[in-house]
């Protein structure tokens, strides 16, 4: 494991500060948010410390994911919630506190709290959409 | 691939419906939000009708998280965006306007209008939150 002394998560990966483990396996940990939107809320973080995502290995962002799913359906059973959100702040401006990369595992109440949600917005012309997606497309390296 | 006849998403699969898409492989296709909270805003999709992501192979989750992580980057690049969230709605409750899984990849902007938030909640004490974790361990099922 490759970890950074002055991360809290690699600190309770090492052990060093207290956390309630839901599951764990070779490449990842996954532990109750100690400062939850709902009760039963989890954070999923690589062993290794990366600050983003876009640096893990594909095997290790592939098994967050699908230990999300699983981790989504076990809270369902034990909290009785009806639904969850997945998701990960990449980088300061999505909201990314801890600079190690972490996937919430939200359960969802129909009378809860949580807003996400944005003003929809449209693209200019159908033409502007394509030359979008050319531009992704143009960035996606492997 | 199996797909259903009422899915918004499996018509875009079969090329029914059009869209913009940025990304295929064997077992996932993204393509630009058409109610996109920002320019670039994308979802990934499995090739197979899912409603929920709990019911997908571990390989095609694993595959949508490694691919949103690239097309995170990629949409970084093509638009300057600073950073990105991924999530994903699963269930009405927490959001799922379409029912086929899908994972969002969504640039984000200092001066954007995008909310993700809820009021921070408390446990009652260590022992209900172990009790917590010990509920959804128990809920975990391969």
């Amino acid at each position: 494991m490759a970890l950074a002394d002055d991360c809290v998560f690699c600190r309770i990966l090492k052990g060093e500060i207290p956390s309630c483990r839901v599951y764990e396996d070779d490449l990842v940990l996954a532990f109750l948010d100690i400062a939850p939107f709902n009760p039963g809320h989890m954070v999923i973080v690589p062993k290794d410390h990366h600050h983003s995502c876009t640096t893990l290995p594909e095997e290790t962002a592939g098994r967050m994911m699908a230990v999300a799913a699983k981790l989504g359906a076990a809270v369902m059973r034990a909290t009785g919630a009806e639904g969850f959100n997945l998701f990960l702040n990449n980088g300061a401006v999505a909201g990314q506190a801890v600079p190690h990369t972490h996937l919430h595992v939200l359960p969802r109440f129909v009378s809860d709290k949580v807003l996400i949600e944005a003003p929809v917005q449209k693209y200019e012309s159908p033409e502007a959409m394509q030359e979008m997606a050319a531009k992704i497309k143009a960035g996606i390296r492997n």
